[in-house]
């Protein structure tokens, strides 16, 4: 288990991670972690390692893309001071120059997205001890879909800069992979964004394989 | 894993179960298996064995006693014709004699709860390929606690019964315990019985044990 | 314009119909036609051609499979005397194979969906003056999709029965085809099922060309 | 079609345009574009000349006065940066003067009225590429009404200005009138100014073939 | 003044009766009248004759015809058996014949209202002591209206029966009339037919002056 | 009638007043004047004496004190510049001695009230064409109950104040003492403050009387 | 202390005793005893003697006179079978006289108030082992009020019942009238009728002196 | 009676306090003292000692811990100038310590309480005639009790400062612990800290014993 005695989680992104969360916190009592995969992680993490007393912090914001994450990342990650950041973005990115083709200051084409991102990284990776990135991902099988292949690339930015800047990485399209062999994207995502909690779950088990956790603990 | 493809799996039980379920059916799209240990149990077995195909329904009602399940185990079991059958009841019977202590009608006490519980197991077991029972529990690490003495006979009762029918057995109050030793039962839950999640991850985890699932698959 | 002086055109289908019509009439003031194609063409068919007075009604409901509407078939077309009958069904006979793959009950496979429209539409043929069959569809361009295919065969079992029986046939799908070549299908559906006003204009113009609308009127 | 490619086309007027659209955007997903004429044009345009990417903006605010045009001109129609701008306005100018009669700071007078319109248009005219003034209107076919015969003068207004300033005009008024031989005001609008569905297809007919959209093509 | 002490005066009608009354009594305290000329009826009369303790119920209900007073006559009026009943009743009838035109079924034509109305006042007019008849109206000064043109042959009808029936009878439109001069039908009433306190004002007036009331007592 | 065409009447005061007029405004459409006496008022103006254009103004605030008055005086009514100034205040003034009696800071007593009252009126009194005053009151038969006899005496001072600036006085407790001989006071208002229709027709008449109002007419 | 151990006490009667208790019960935890007298008899109860383990029940039912409790007895309090009964009745039978007078089939007079009283408490006193009946109130201090001095009768047939009976009585007017001497009715019921929480406390002194509540124990 | 002819009366404190009062008076007609002890010790003082006049002000805030007490002090308290000052506050600071015990922040560990409250009472004492202080409590009659230990060392806390500054001290753990003899901590606090009306009785009465009330006055 990577994560140590005391240390705080923060996780950082759109509406996957946002699921209703308490604002401004994003921490405490009565579901402030909101009902998607953070809430999932902390419950894992306090029910099977609750000698750790790991604290939990949601930051994630519905509708956010990176640019987003740039204007906040003073407010919700540097003065938050977290051992252990998390951030998994880039989904909204891409998905309004699907949705809403026309509207293009809406969109965030991936130049921006790459120096954005890396910028954000590269200015916190010293104050932090771990850096997570998982990729965006889109919840479709069919690797020609025009949207799956642009957050392809979205996905390959985020892993290069991975590498460069020694982030552990979570490729979450990957894991949704295995079980699309399976079910069907309506059975994971009704818009193929949003998870069910089985697709939220497939974001928790992601997260925690690559930290260590121990199921059987 | 003890589940076989294209089972149906049901669980039945007061408000740890109910969770804001979907009412009457308990199962299909948005969040109708509740925000509980039943939601979780069935986001963690689609997303690891998709290919099974397990059905998961979930009955349970809130402020129910075994009293009630009497009631309705016509029409939420055995018209369900489930292959798996999971009971956790007993919380309620409990609790009223503690909080509401006067009003006598209310209380189920432990034979009616015996007799109850043990008529409706040994009608259905063989209706079923596999019955699930649960302790019900109280998050209370002080053993002396009139209440929790009064829960762990409860318990008591359940085991017993399972032992007797041939049930798989959960013993929650036990699974409950390893985390009490480090968090106080206020960071469980609330009132000493709805539990955050972190309560229900423990619930699920000590279920999907029991019957063989590899978080390592 | 096939449509005569006097005539009631009655419309029947699941959500793509319904778009929160007025329950139970679907006719009258203050937005009872719903908000989508059926609106879109009656305000179209009111503004262009005033003079021939066609009285429109709505009976889709959310959610309906051809299963709901051979319950309903007397109450809501039989009774309602229509001159014109339109019937768009089959989207949720097909989706909740896939987006509710174990809950086998609520699938409506193809032989059940070709027999049950098949007895509904010889039985009130010789009823109305005109019937109008449009296919189900499913806004994704991707032919090799899987329920994409089985919607195709579903949308095949429309035109066979179409042509049995001298109705009218508008294939929708054909119709998203076109513009599926230009936008991506989440600009015209965020579920790829439920139409942006966009979508519902595709279907509105659809219907209407297919009935010798004349926008230049 | 006189709309070229990637072109935004924004409409500001009162509550007619307006119909429950987001504020303050008045553009992108879910029902954004309200509920009215607007939101028809687009789904038009969108569905027949998706190819065109035409980016619609709705800056309708319920209420408004040529007045509050002014007030807000600068914030809704010239930092927009529109390439097409389309203006309707005036029913609430005239609508005040009869129904809260004695309020007469509520009143805009055609004086005032017209001043202000040739001041933002003049103003405007060489900003955008094309300029579309809509006169307001009344449903009501009794010419010798005196709100009507009012209204009629405006309209006048609007005319003028557009020839002054090589505008494209629409004449509502004359469009309601084809449909008003046909139907009684009241089938068009509760209040004789809040149109039917039918009544904004009238205004969406007369909109879009004055820019040549085809509806054939 | 007319009312004798101790008298049950009871109103029955349509929305302008009505007037959001309590239902199903429509009389007692916190506005069970209603928000219309009953309420404003019943507060002249406590105030100036308190000493005559008149009862005043109102049985309006919205978009009612003289069809469903037809229907409700035994419930809401013969048990209630009032000492004077007033009847208002028609705009309905003839309102959805501009406004829905092609739903005949929801037309009450002139030859069934007049049948209708006349059969229950016939009926009832010996249970009463007196039977006051109030004309439909509609809040617009064109008597070449279509509607209007309508409304004041549906007028004529109640006049003829109440002649023939020893009814006192109130000329509505009349009452309007004399106010139309001065004000534009817009500021009595949004719609034409729903009117201002001002618009209740009228109707109020004419009903207390038939029946003798002395405002100057 | 010594309103004069075209003037401005505004009313201030408190909750007897307001009654759920609109904020900030109190005039205009759909009910902005209100439920009580100033709606009353003004609908009877605008149906007996149309012509006379009569502009109703409600600046009442429940709650309100004179101390609350002079706070607001310069906005709403200074700055309002009405012809005819009606003011109604000291109900709350002398109830929170009675009904708050240890939160001293609540009670505005008589020298305050007078001193205040006497201020505003001597400094507007040239601004306006009429000023009206209306004595506060308490529907209460009893001259021997103790918040009557306050509030009797802060009426005497209000009659005081209309003597010595020349303006109309309306006493509104004489009003209510007539009709208080035939109904108890719990059938003029609940908590003998807050009028029913009936009572705040009283307070209508008392007014218009003392105007020359001619029902009659 | 009059009340014994294990002993259940029903409170039956009007908004005074209802106070928002929940329904049907009328017992159980979070608030289901209302917010006034009932509860806080309950809380003094449990809070000094606990040990005697008092089962409250409150079956008040907001703007109930005797005759509804004549309904309703055998449900709610013969089938309840308490050992015992409070029951005070009689202020809406008396207010309804006075509020609403010319709606006389809503007074219950005092012969009807007596009889029905009588009938009902002779049929149960056997069956209850302790019968406390309150009198019905109105919190104004001054004796010649009209209202006042009907309550006072029906006050003096609950004294008279009592005696008959073998009751305990409680003269809440009394009660009332010790406190009334230093605040004015204002301060203890906004309408005279339904009082402050300092109300409540004179209802709940009054009727615990009755019984023998030690508060020094 | 230790209270005084017309002082105020104030308490400040936690949610235990609050029990939705109204903000930001605190005082006032209609429940503004909220549904706990402050507004029971109000009932109890006004209807029994009505001649006092004793004005109370409730302050309380959910949530609170000394160091919001500190936040607020100049305006909630100095500001208020009241004659006796009540506080009760301590069972967030221990609280959060339990249910949060990871989230470090929002612990107020007993070196900082202990501080704080000193600081209060001390900057305070002189600018009130009484000071009292209540301690927090913690329904748990195991004294063993992980939170209830550190809840009785914030206790001694509390009785040493009030000795330190001659107050009045109200040991609440006490007064529950006599009732925890007989009823399970679950029949008075859902949670163990947010107490039952019989709870709040236990308050109030330990609050009004030490300053001298009589019951039987």
């Amino acid at each position: 288990m990577k994560l140590e005695k005391g240390q705080k989680l923060l996780f950082i992104g759109d509406s996957i991670t946002d699921c209703e969360r308490s604002k401004p916190d994003g921490e405490g009592l009565f579901g402030a972690l909101g009902k998607g995969y953070v809430s999932y992680v902390d419950g894992l993490l306090q029910s099977v390692y609750p000698e750790l007393g790991i604290r939990v912090v949601n930051k994630g914001i519905s509708g956010n893309t990176v640019r987003n994450l740039h204007d906040r990342w003073e407010e919700d990650v540097i003065k938050q001071n977290p051992d252990w950041l998390v951030v998994m973005i880039g989904i909204n990115d891409v998905w309004r120059q699907y949705d809403a083709p026309f509207i293009k200051d809406w969109h965030v084409y991936i130049d921006e997205y790459e120096n954005t991102l890396r910028k954000l990284v590269k200015e916190t990776r010293t104050n932090v001890k771990s850096l997570v990135l998982m990729t965006p991902f889109f919840i479709e099988d069919n690797e020609q879909d025009r949207m799956r292949q642009t957050m392809d690339k979205y996905g390959e930015v985020v892993k290069l800069i991975a590498k460069e800047n020694d982030c552990l990485l979570i490729d979450t399209q990957a894991a949704f992979h295995v079980v699309l062999k399976e079910l069907y994207s309506g059975a994971l995502a009704w818009d193929r964004v949003h998870p069910t909690p089985a697709g939220h779950m497939i974001l928790t088990r992601a997260f925690l394989k690559e930290i260590g956790f121990d199921w059987n603990k």
